[in-house]
C-alpha cells in the first residue's frame, strides 16, 4: 500500500506545526481538492467542518488530535471509517499533573492560604490526612487510571466510576447507573474525566453534586472537571457553591468555551479557572505517534485505540 | 526496667492532646518537680526552655516532636543523652504532599492562571513537559527521598544534593560542598529540605540562587523552602525575585516566625506564603510511635533514628 495523503482539518488549533511535522513523511493538504477528492487517505482532525469528510471516497481512517472524540461525532456527515483516539504518554502525563495539582491544592487548602496571605494572617488551620480523603474519579480509562495511580502513592483513598466495570488494584470501583449514587456518597473530591456522549451530557448537575459526601470539618465537597464542558451544568455548579454543597471547584472546561466574560464562574472566590489547558495536544509528541500508526496500518497491521461508535468514545 | 515518666516540654504547641495520648501509657508532667527531678526518664520536647533538661539525673532520652532537631540544640544546657528524631509515615506524607503541590503549582503556572482569571483572560501559555524540568532537592534524607519518588512518577527529572552521598535510583545525586555548584547549575526548581546546622545556616543566599539554571522560556528558577527558615536569607530571596534570578518562590519557613507583618514577602506577587504548615506534627500519629519506642527501649532494644551530634541532625 502506498503512503496515503493526509487532510489536516483543525478548528481552534494553528495547523502550521502539525503540517510541518506530518509533512516529514507524508503529503499534507488543508483542504480537499474539490468536494470528492479521491487522493485523501487519512484525516487528522479537531472539530472538522461539518460534511468536510463525507465525500472522500478513499478515506481510510480519522485521527483525533485530542483525547476526546465528541468533536468528531458532532459532524452530521461523518463517514463510516475507523476513528483513532490519540493515546500518548505525554498527554497522559499532563492530565495526571493537572489532576494531582488540583487535588492537592484543594486538599492542602490553597485557596484559604492565599486569602490568609493577602491579609498577612499567620494561622495554621487543621489539616486532614490524605488517607482520610476519598478522591472519586469518574472515567477510569487510560487518563483516569494514570491519575489514580499517583493519587494512591500520595496516600489518598481512591474511588472510580465508569460505564462498565474497570477493576484496578487499590481503587474501589463502581460501575453503571446503579452504582453512581453509592460512588458519590463515598467521595469527597470528585474528578471528572468522562468522555462526552449523549449518555454523559449534563451528568454533573445539582442532583449529582448533592450526593457527594459531606463530612464535619471538610466544609463541603470539591469538584474538578478536566473532561468536557458539556458534561457539566455551569449554573448547577454555581448553585452548589452558593449553598455549600460544594466547597470549591477547579474547572478546566465549560459549557461554552472560551468561557464568556459574563460568566460568574470567572470571579467566584471558590472557583479556579483554566482555559481548557489541562492536557494540551503537543504536535511534537503526537505527530510521530500518528505517523507510526499510519505506517503500521499500511503494512497491514490493525489500528489500535479505535473508537467504539456505539459507546461514542 | 520500669515504665519511665515523661516530661512534656513544648513551646508553641498546645500540650493538652500530647499529654492525653502519652498519659494512656505513662505518667506525664509539664514541669520537673524542682530543678533536679530524679523521677523523669524521658523528655518529649519542642523548643524546650533553656537549661530545663540540664539537671535531670535520670533522663535517658529526648524525643523531638518535629522532623528537625535544631530547636533542641539551641539549649546551652542540653544534657548528653540520645536525641530521637521522629520518623512517621504521616509526617512524611504531609511533606511529600506539600513538595509535590508546590512543584506542580509552579510548573503548571498557577500564579499566571490566577492572574489571568482575575482579568477574565482565556489564554493558554506554552507548557513545558515535566521531563524537561529538573527538580533539585537539597537534603536527601527520609523526607527528601519520599518526595523524589512521587516527583519521578510524575515524570520530572530529579537531582539530589546532600552532605554525604545518598544514591537513589532515578535521581542524579550530588554530595558535599564541591558538588553544590554543579547541582545548582542543573536545577530549575530548588526544593530545600536540609536540617539546620551551623554548616547549613544561611545557605540559601543570593550567590547560591544565582547558580540555579536559567533557560529560555522558563523565566527564571523557582525556590521552595520547606526546611527551616534560618537556612535562607529572606532579603536575598527578595533580591533574586526582583532581578529575575528567581521567577517565583513558595516559602513555608522564614528567618523570623511568625513572619512579621512588615515583611515584603507577604505581599510579593511571586511568593506563596504558608505559616510553617508543610508537615504538621499530629499527636494522634506521633504519640503511639513514641510510646512504642519507649517500651522497646525498656525491653533492652536500641533506640532508632538517634541524632548524630557531630552532624547536628
Amino acid at each position: 500500500m502506498e503512503k496515503g495523503k493526509v487532510l489536516l482539518a483543525l478548528t481552534g488549533f494553528h495547523p502550521q506545526r502539525w503540517r510541518e511535522l506530518l509533512s516529514a513523511e507524508r503529503e499534507v493538504v488543508l483542504e480537499p481538492d474539490g468536494p470528492s477528492d479521491p487522493s485523501i487517505t487519512y484525516a487528522v482532525v479537531w472539530k472538522q467542518r461539518p460534511n468536510l469528510l463525507s465525500k472522500l471516497p478513499n478515506l481510510r481512517a480519522i485521527f483525533s488530535i485530542g483525547a476526546g472524540v465528541d468533536h468528531i461525532f458532532a459532524d452530521p456527515g461523518l463517514p463510516d471509517v475507523p476513528i483513532v483516539k490519540v493515546v500518548a504518554d505525554n498527554l497522559t502525563q499532563y492530565m495526571t499533573e493537572y489532576i494531582v495539582w488540583r487535588v492537592l491544592d484543594h486538599h492542602r487548602q490553597g485557596m484559604l492560604y492565599r486569602t490568609q496571605q493577602r491579609k498577612k494572617i499567620w494561622h495554621e488551620p487543621p489539616q486532614r490526612s490524605a488517607g482520610d480523603i476519598s478522591v472519586g474519579i469518574m472515567g477510569l480509562g487510560h487518563l483516569g487510571r494514570a491519575a489514580a495511580s499517583v493519587l494512591l502513592s500520595l496516600g489518598f483513598a481512591v474511588n472510580g466510576w465508569s460505564r462498565t466495570e474497570h477493576p484496578m488494584t487499590g481503587v474501589s470501583t463502581y460501575a453503571g447507573e446503579a452504582e453512581l449514587i453509592p460512588f458519590l456518597n463515598a467521595t469527597d473530591i470528585l474528578v471528572v474525566l468522562l468522555p462526552l456522549t449523549p449518555q454523559t451530557q449534563g451528568i454533573i448537575n445539582y442532583g449529582v453534586l448533592k450526593e457527594l459526601r459531606k463530612r464535619n470539618g471538610l466544609g463541603g465537597a470539591v469538584l474538578i472537571n478536566a473532561g468536557r464542558g458539556r458534561l457539566q451544568k455551569d449554573a448547577d455548579i454555581l448553585r452548589a457553591l452558593e449553598d455549600g454543597t460544594l466547597k470549591e471547584a477547579s474547572l478546566d472546561v465549560f459549557e461554552v468555551e472560551p468561557l464568556p466574560k459574563t460568566s460568574p464562574l470567572w470571579s467566584h472566590p471558590k472557583v479556579f479557572v483554566t482555559p481548557h489547558a489541562a492536557a494540551t495536544s503537543d504536535p511534537a509528541h503526537l505527530v510521530p505517534i500518528m505517523l507510526q500508526k499510519m505506517a503500521a496500518f499500511e503494512r497491514g497491521e490493525e489500528l489500535e485505540n479505535v473508537v467504539d461508535r456505539d459507546a461514542g468514545y
